[in-house]
């Protein structure tokens, strides 16, 4: 299934709407089209159309511009989280076949520790330089075709590479197109990272339906609540701690301006203090679940229904199934959360899963639906921790510090905090002394710091099931 | 491919908005969900799904429900031109192997003398007053199933039944929404029928993006002055003829209001002038080119492009492939115009074509592509003429009056007409005199009236081609 270029239909259909917002410079989609298309000229001078490569970026322009640039010339996209290790990222690459990477400047003590024997690495600027015709754009795009590729480390904590398909991406925008309006004129504020799914949904849905993307380098909870204030956006994705920023910021006479459509709220559940503060302040905040193997959100919460259903991450989008456990079961009961649809991924890079029955997907998430279909998340797969907005499997942090010498046991629990909404903690079982500085100093090449236990504990044995499970559950009550 | 039950999905995404406006009544989605389940439940009792039900009513409420109601418990609903003669509508009957008819009162003595021995006949109110429980609505609909057929001509003359996926309808709502943005708030005027695709997608669109959906029995030209003016509506679907009645009815001082968004303008060409004076008013009038077997506009102009390509119908819309000839023609080629897109109908029903080659669909009509890919049409299929919206095929006419016994030879063309934009009228070649009153009591219960031919011409001969081919375009210069 072909669908017309999506760069291209977008400068034909709106060339003189904004585009892009970056650092106080507004770039029409007209605009935006001939950068991208002298940016994809270039790169087809060193990447051939369906080579994976990696991008390793922050937000900004010449990573928004270069995303596109990929899109436009064919290639798979691995977006790398630039938060990583070396050792995080080489096994990355090597997990996504990766053939060339490109990377910002400021990345370049990073980029020179990794693993390129098998992939040579360009800098933005590199690439800038070299000198070719800007390319005369493909007049379609297959639905089918990968478009991008995020590492998830699901339950097991062993990284796997999502595959994204455009037919997903296209989904994943309809979905939120039919549920909040979106159109030429609209501004979507963008402080989540581009290389992740929430980050790249805001830029697809940009290209399909017009919208601007008012691009922020950095979270300022100050700015938000001025954009917010004077409905300089329409639009908002952010992270449970965002919105606990943007309100200390505020006080509660502060308003935000009507033109503001939906405060999109990913990454955890949220609370009734948190919900009445919002709207005390008229800030429409939608709570919603998705996941990077859903291209962005898979349910989301009507506006009118937020204060009914606290609590509930809300309905399932146009094109998402949604079912607990055989999808037989009686309202209230909870059990494995399932999705189908055309926004979910084909699959896992290289890898098989047993997640995928049917046309369905696992996610390992558990929950149950009310009588009216509202959906209840109780608990994330595989213990998960979200940090900030970034998802923590303890499984991966157990397996890097096992390798540590003294180190007998070890279970990671994510513990309440003000500031990230969770942290890890591990509670360790040790046979020598080892004091959190080796520790630490242990973890440093080998895990992203927001994964670090933010405390050890050391026990004498680890609480555990008869068959050896770890009892996690019986850890987080201490 | 399925998807959720569109009218489930709509009733729990935004409960409260407008769905229908009509005759100054406003039902909310929450209300139109009960009370079509209410009717499926009792259509439950005598349609399977399936069924290949036709429906015969107007532009009014219970149409409104009725055209839901069929969805909902999955029968195929064949669409009938309430103009059609009762032979017309025979045919259309046999040929789409329907086996129930759903009719509006008011056409019971129509349906009096309609062929009924393999199909049941139902009035609306003997419908209503079946007692069944409310329908349970399915959780899904698949994208591959039939939802609507409507007839066509298409230049051979012959009426087929076009065949319109759900799939089908929703690409077409999709396009439309990435062109003009949709949703909850906004309100679509339909004084189309709702038998026509242009008045069924306004319908599909509503379900998709929560947009209100202003029915009218009667196309009233102060009305949608006054709708225009007032901002009640944001959108609106009109023909030639309602633009240029809208026009006659307002001065140049008149205005729009600044709330509407786009007036998508279908059925033949817009000049200059009825562009001129539109714009002069604010009315914000958008050139548009589909038909049945695309599901409504694949073609639409671009608002701000309206002044500078006057006479295109604009660009494809997403998910629609437009192509002249092969497709390798340099721009301004004239040729045969292909489309290809998830908006394609999968064909006529029953009927082998050869306009359907991988995947393209060969419109018959001719056109060509400038340099920035804005299509114009040149000439319509068949030399299809178009009269205040509605297609007229001089062949259909032309098969029916060589049937009288006067006619030796037949040339139907259209003509322009101030009020219609186009007429049809004949040129004929008699071996016995025939007055024309003779001719309209011919045609009464043969053709409906809006196909009779305005005006009789006697010739000797008709213009041919070397081959016997009747050159029209000599006969239109007449």
């Amino acid at each position: 299934m072909f669908v017309n270029n999506w760069l291209s239909q977008r400068v034909e259909q709106s060339p003189t709407a904004s585009a892009l917002i970056y650092d106080n410079e507004t770039t029409t989609f007209r605009e935006l089209g001939k950068r991208v298309w002298s940016i994809a000229g270039k790169l087809q001078t060193v990447i051939s159309p369906g080579q994976h490569v990696a991008l390793l970026g922050e937000n900004n322009r010449a990573m928004y511009e270069l995303i596109l640039a990929l899109q436009q010339i064919g290639a798979v996209t691995v977006f790398i989280n630039n938060r990583l290790t070396a050792s995080e990222i080489n096994y990355q690459l090597e997990q996504s076949d990766t053939t060339q990477l490109l990377y910002a400047d400021n990345f370049k003590e990073l980029v020179a520790v990794l693993d390129l024997a098998q992939r040579p690495a360009l800098s933005f600027v590199s690439l800038e330089k070299l000198t070719a015709p800007a390319m005369i754009p493909n007049k379609t795009v297959s639905l089918k075709a990968t478009a991008s590729m995020m590492f998830t480390s699901g339950s097991t904590g062993h990284p796997k590479a999502v595959q994204q398909t455009y037919g997903n991406h296209l989904a994943s925008a309809m979905g939120t197109a039919m549920t909040n309006a979106l159109g030429v004129g609209d501004c979507w504020y963008c402080a989540v990272p581009l290389f992740h799914i929430s980050g790249l949904s805001i830029m697809m849905r940009s290209l399909l339906f017009g919208t601007a993307v008012m691009l922020e380098q950095k979270f300022d909870a100050f700015r938000l609540g001025l954009l917010l204030t004077e409905g300089t956006i329409t639009h908002a994705s952010v992270v449970t701690t965002m919105l606990h920023r943007l309100l200390d910021t505020t006080s509660s006479t502060y308003r935000c301006h009507p033109a503001v459509k939906v405060v999109l709220l990913g990454g955890g559940p949220v609370t009734k203090e948190l919900l009445a503060a919002c709207q005390e302040r008229n800030i429409p905040v939608i709570p919603s679940y998705g996941m990077t193997e859903t291209a962005a959100q898979a349910v989301a919460m009507p506006l009118d229904k937020v204060a009914d259903k606290l609590g509930s991450a809300g309905l399932p989008l146009f094109q998402t199934q949604l079912r607990i456990n055989k999808g037989t079961e009686a309202a209230d009961t909870v059990g494995d959360i399932w999705l189908k649809g055309a926004n979910i991924t084909p699959g896992y890079y290289g890898k098989q899963s047993t997640d995928f029955q049917n046309g369905w997907f696992r996610t390992g998430d558990v929950g149950y639906l009310d009588n009216e279909g509202f959906l209840y998340v109780k608990e994330r797969a595989g213990d998960l921790i979200i940090s900030g907005g970034e998802n923590i499997y303890p499984t991966e942090i157990e397996h890097v510090l096992l390798g540590h010498p003294a180190i007998k046991e070890i279970a990671v629990v994510g513990v309440p905090n003000e500031q990230w909404t969770q942290v890890p903690v591990a509670y360790i079982v040790t046979d020598k002394a080892v004091t959190e500085a080796e520790l630490a100093h242990f973890l440093k090449n080998k895990l992203a710091k927001y994964k670090w236990p933010q405390a050890y504990y050391h026990v004498e044995k680890l609480p555990r099931t008869a068959t050896g499970k770890i009892q996690r559950h019986l850890l987080r009550q201490q």
